[in-house]
């Protein structure tokens, strides 16, 4: 949409930081009650009250983190602030406040920065949380958000990363390996079109996988969720690297090992039939493919009865003693070392 | 000091994220009784209390707001803090915690991140305050720190930009003008460099404008200074965009207007002597120069007796109805209309 020529061009030099600032900022109503001043002071001042606060932070880097080839700007203000809710969401806390702070070079006119906001505005709207400032400034080479994420929670609600036991059941939400399909369905037709720009592309059968790269949704269903079914886990993170990265991350700090059963994992129907097409193995994908911003959790063995029948929840797993290590337990019943082959985004060359 | 050839290199990739993470962090110790979990979970987790907490957030990128050719890094890193603790104080708060998220090319070897990482310790330990999180990634080009610092106050303690009244005192800490004469001055080395590299400058004269533009330092003190008085400013703000620019924002929040007078004005010998080498205005400096990273701050005029003694202030001004708008009265005792001429960091160039 940056590339439309009909619509009209407003330089950003034109309106300056403050101008762009609070031209940007205008519609954000503050709705959070523990929202006390939000944008237009030197900071921003909340209330948590007896709750504490949960904060967490990413950036995400144009030609690094995503691609305005294929992904639009609204779309990638909207997963901007879904990475980082689902950082809280992994402490079983609810998000409450973001800071955003853009980085843009001169490339972007007005109305590119006013897309990017409107998906910001969405995934505020719909997740309840208050924009409460930010920095904006120009940058020498492409786009970059930096956003910071609040949130709160009762301190006996709080899971870490660090409480898993042996025995417990490991247990995941949704699906998982679709996002990183959608990546590689978007790459291949971005080849063709570089090919040949009349070709349009019929990405009808990758639907979900498209949608899971370029709208994610955190799952801010899930603390709700477990407090209906009286379940609190004993551990818990959000998938953003991959499978089997994160269920070391569980396992080292807690100090366990685990077993993952290959056929335990839960994959979409489009997972498979692309993964067929693009000849992948689908638990590779899944192992390593990342920003499918699910939860990946444990629990007692005792409330297996409470979160088996729920079709939000996936049991693949369960934790075992350090000593016998981190294994994935394939189809045909081998064990295999689990090896941590998230993306590693430092590799890049300038 | 990224160019010494003799130190050992030590690429980015070869560590990895969470291997750069842990290697960078692991000195930072938790000492704020507030932060219950810090690095190491998908977010960190912090108790005010019955206080409140204050968040402000700024991003700095190379080529925008720092020259690596003449801004070491481990200045960076530590000015990178004070640029936002800067906000905090300007709340009349303390700061408690940042989270600092860099992103790197791999022109820069570990050795470098760690130096960067040498002066972000440096600024936590000395203000006291906890590196909680962060996110660390690759760019495409150049170096980029985005941190968000926190902070807690008491509810009745927090000051806002919007509270001057007509006749309030507009007083200024330390004095202005030194961080911008600096940045002139080592931009002219610079280019002497850049013509003769053999030439060594003599920058004796100018240590306190260097100092000020290479490691500023945050006014931590002024909220104690203030409660040991027992005077509560009616407005704060700090000078990050220039003097004029920040007043502009104090009246207009306030909806006040003001008179800030041209001889009270605080500046530097340093200042007076290398703007008239420069043949420059040393008012235009302290009007529009910006970086000084002092408070500006209203009070009411009966607090006068308590402050007119104490060095750390200086009173420039006072605010008028805002009918009477926001002027400077020159030595000469001319009226003119303050204008906001700060930095405007949005017009530089791809």
């Amino acid at each position: 949409m940056i590339e439309d020529k009909n619509k009209p061009k407003t330089s950003l030099a034109d309106l300056g930081e403050f101008g762009l600032i609070e031209h940007l900022t205008k519609n954000f109503k503050i709705k959070q009650e523990s929202t006390l001043k939000g944008i237009g002071d030197d900071a921003a001042v909340l209330d948590f009250k007896d709750k504490k606060a949960i904060i967490s932070t990413d950036l995400l880097i144009e030609g690094i983190h995503f691609d305005l080839s294929y992904m639009p700007l609204k779309h990638l203000g909207y997963k901007a602030v879904m990475v980082n809710l689902s950082d809280i969401y992994a402490m079983n806390a609810t998000a409450t406040q973001v800071t955003i702070s853009i980085a843009v070079s001169n490339r972007f006119p007005l109305e590119a920065i006013e897309e990017l906001y409107e998906g910001i505005y969405a995934a505020a709207k719909t997740y309840n949380v208050d924009v409460i400032g930010g920095d904006t400034t120009s940058s020498t080479k492409g786009l970059l958000i930096s956003v910071t994420a609040i949130g709160q929670a009762n301190e006996e609600d709080i899971v870490y990363r660090n409480g898993a036991k042996a025995n417990d059941l490991l247990v995941v939400t949704g699906d998982i390996g679709a996002a990183y399909l959608g990546f590689q369905v978007l790459e291949r037709e971005k080849q063709v079109f570089q090919a040949d720009p009349n070709n349009q592309p019929d990405l009808d059968m990758y639907t979900y996988l498209i949608e899971r790269q370029l709208k994610p949704e955190a799952r801010r269903d899930v603390s709700g969720l477990l407090k209906e079914l009286e379940v609190k886990p004993t551990s818990m993170i959000d998938i953003s690297d991959g499978l089997s990265s994160e269920i070391i991350h569980l396992c080292k700090q807690s100090e366990v090992g685990c077993n993952l059963y290959e056929d335990k994992i839960p994959l979409d129907q489009q997972v498979i039939s692309t993964c067929e097409e693009f000849n992948m193995d689908s638990t590779t994908i899944a192992l390593s493919g990342g920003e499918d911003y699910e939860l990946l959790f444990t629990v007692s063995q005792e409330d297996f009865p409470k979160i088996k029948a729920n079709p939000n929840f996936t049991v693949i797993g369960h934790m075992t003693d350090a000593s016998e290590g981190m294994n994935l337990i394939t189809r045909s019943n081998e064990k295999i070392a689990l090896k941590a082959q998230g993306w590693n985004s430092l590799e890049s060359e300038e």
